[in-house]
């Protein structure tokens, strides 16, 4: 976890160029109004940009990139800054290029159920404009009200609800994207299988390496006629995982299964989010089902039955909208309530195959103990995600070595269980030394050998994703 | 439409090498025996393949692909030949490299809900395994009994039920990928989003051109519990589209729903496949509905409701799995029984939007008519997945010269309607000429680039997808 120094100013005429394109008011260099954009929701790293470039348009982001690459200088796009693996940082003195004001919803076409959306728009946002229309989008990251549909192309965001209905890559159809050497090219386009090779596929899911990723085409989807929210309490996270299996194997294909472990309880109950959870309880799983209303107080009660069968102490059922809010409460606000117990909250990210669930949560925390660390566990057990959330002060930086060592061993546990080193929230700085866990040399080059197609001179988002070259590594 | 020669045979010391590699009875370079490679389901094009060579593992695969390449040798991967693009075919004196001994089911998971297998298993027998544990494989293109996952995997095919449950490439979560110098890699694997670039998705529909995909992994779907299939009658094609319009836009989500046109109801009853439609009717369309059977029989009241509403002459629906059948005989033999009229078929494919599928739909007719060509439509219309079918006899030079023009026309129109070339069959050989019409120059070289990474020295499926570069083109 490395601090960098305040970075050498732009070069004069390059700031002179960027103000032409963009206005006064769209560049940002002052370092004192820098610091905000220091880091991003991995709040362990921190680096400060030579500058922030604001394009309004697709036309302004191609004169930007132009003219940085021109330059030579590296440039890192970035959404809203709600990134939990570093891939929005500016390091080794990078500049950002901000899509906070391409934050327009071009088109809404409820008929044929896309949109078309400037790259900064809020994820949150977009439902809301699709709501009248009886529509939604549905990835639905944790971070919705404030991440930018372009960081959830970049990083192929999840979310809880992506267990019935996919990530983000299953809703995007098209693409408008600037490439670092200034030119702008349409992939994809309008609901359609784009006709040749993927490369709206790769595009998704690249973290801001290929370039700047400017207007995203979605898919949208009707907003379900009717939801049914369950709560289960178990003395234990095997019980609940037990459920989960349960639920899964006899066929029903919930929306969300979403678990919290007892630290993350204790944490949320001790908090001003108390949602009612007993303190002393192993774990609670929170279980939605939506679609049209006729069948799905059967599938709620065939839920519960596999809940009571695997020794759930008690199993809540949501009369209203409002009862559905308390039930997801425990959930939703673990984040929060573990934020407020210590300065620095690293949030990690891992997927294992479900069966594996179990012996991977009881390895992790003691590898909690083992380092000396307090650390919560909320996943998404639908899909074996894990966000292992470990409390810390990154001005002690004995303790920053241990929550590194702790990270690691843990990425090491899942890779061991059979799983992967990220579940939704993207490789970044933060985990491409990990790369060489889960994916082969061969692998490795091909990765590279992509983005240097859309990315010859190396100037997008360095550093980040690929582990460093083997002569390099520490 | 071109017609090669005998190709030249292969070196003698290739041929020993890929003998001792696959065995005697691996190899065929007898060119009658080769005849029936001639050929795929694009009957229109004729290409004799120097030899075929059939490996059985990933290792063998990995030696043939070498021994070819050092010998500066261009392959073709090669299914079952059920494609209709032309994808599969040998052209300037390439040799095949079939899956048909890659038939291996290697592993089902049921709990985990994956399956790995080789890339020659046929798509219905990965179903037919899956089905006792209550699992299935959800894509089911039209050709599921003969078509191979290898296949599926390079068109990224689709099928009827895709409206509901999406393409391949959301069902593939990892693949084994030879590349053409005999490098092997693992790309993604067991269920997880791969980290680091999407190198799975950007294979998915690479047509066979980035290596030979040896093995694949894929999720599995429960079996719906319960399903409800209507057939509506309309007097024309613009109802019917209303019909499916209304039913799409109320928020529902059918399985399927797919329309064919008079004259497809006029071949499919004139034959042995008759399924009871009055020959009369402009218009047919299957609707399905699955899921939990508690919500069907409102969602398929709806679905009537709303056929009716549109002006359909009436709406029949299934009471038991024959009826089911009965239901869906005229779209699934639709092709068949066009087939008989005369010795050979053009199955085009395009997309349009879902609201310009009648004015299309109408041009597209003209267009037969124009060239005096016998023309009917069958069409995946929740998806505005357009298959124009030209009848025709390629023995008649003139008249298949009439064919190439109707199809250069029909994808004109779809594109002018903000379409694109293809919704499922991929752009092979036939469709390369028609790239240049929705990619973009810059898409164009990213494309050749990508490819390029994993096939620097073009000996992997060449002359597909890519359109010739422009100083070649005629």
């Amino acid at each position: 976890m490395l601090k960098a120094a305040v970075p050498e100013p732009l070069p004069r005429a390059l700031t002179d160029e960027l103000v032409e394109l963009v206005g006064e008011d769209g560049v940002i260099t002052d370092p004192s109004r820098l610091l905000v954009y220091e880091s991003d929701a991995l709040t362990a790293y921190r680096y400060l940009p030579r500058a922030i470039v604001f394009p309004a348009t697709t036309e302004q982001a191609a004169g930007v990139l132009s003219a940085l690459t021109s330059h030579g200088v590296a440039f890192v796009p970035r959404g809203a800054g709600t990134g939990l693996s570093g891939g929005a940082l500016a390091v080794d003195g990078s500049v950002l290029v901000g899509t906070a004001r391409m934050d327009r919803i071009l088109e809404l076409d409820p008929v044929g159920r896309l949109a078309r959306v400037q790259a900064g728009v809020v994820n949150a946002d977009l439902t809301a404009a699709a709501r009248p229309h009886g529509l939604h989008y549905a990835p639905d990251p944790s971070s919705q009200s404030a991440c930018t549909l372009g960081g959830n192309v970049a990083e192929n965001a999840g979310g809880p609800h992506c267990l019935k209905y996919g990530v983000t890559a299953r809703w995007v159809t098209g693409l408008t994207l600037v490439l670092p050497d200034g030119r702008v090219t349409e992939l994809g386009g309008w609901g359609k299988e784009p006709p040749g090779f993927d490369l709206v596929g790769v595009v998704v899911g690249s973290e801001g390496c290929f370039g700047l990723v400017t207007e995203i085409e979605v898919r949208l989807l009707p907003t379900p006629a009717a939801v049914r929210t369950l709560l289960a309490i178990f003395e234990d996270v095997e019980r609940a995982v037990a459920a989960v299996t349960d639920i899964i194997g006899s066929g029903l294909l919930p929306a969300a299964l979403e678990i919290i472990d007892g630290e993350t309880i204790w944490a949320v109950e001790a908090s001003v989010f108390a949602a009612g959870i007993p303190v002393d309880a192993g774990a609670a799983l929170v279980i939605e089902f939506d679609g049209t209303d006729a069948g799905l107080d059967s599938e709620a009660q065939r839920a519960e039955d596999y809940c009571l069968a695997a020794g759930a102490r008690d199993v809540r059922r949501a009369g209203d909208d409002a009862e559905r809010e308390a039930l997801w409460k425990g959930r939703k606000k673990a984040f929060g309530a573990m934020g407020r117990i210590a300065p620095d909250l690293l949030v990690q990210d891992a997927t294992v195959p479900r069966s594996k669930l179990p012996a991977v949560l009881h390895r992790i925390i003691e590898i909690g103990h083992e380092h000396g660390l307090r650390l919560a566990n909320t996943f998404h057990a639908g899909d074996g995600n894990l966000h292992p959330k470990i409390l810390f002060d990154r001005r002690d930086p004995e303790q920053v070595a241990r929550v590194e060592r702790a990270s690691e061993e843990i990425m090491r546990v899942c890779v061991a269980a059979g799983g992967t080193i990220t579940g939704e929230h993207g490789v970044g700085l933060d985990k491409r030394d990990y790369m060489t866990l889960v994916c082969s040399p061969v692998e490795l080059d091909l990765m590279a050998g992509v983005k240097a197609v859309f990315d010859p001179r190396g100037l997008c988002n360095p550093g980040k994703v690929l582990p460093p070259p083997p002569e390099t590594r520490g």
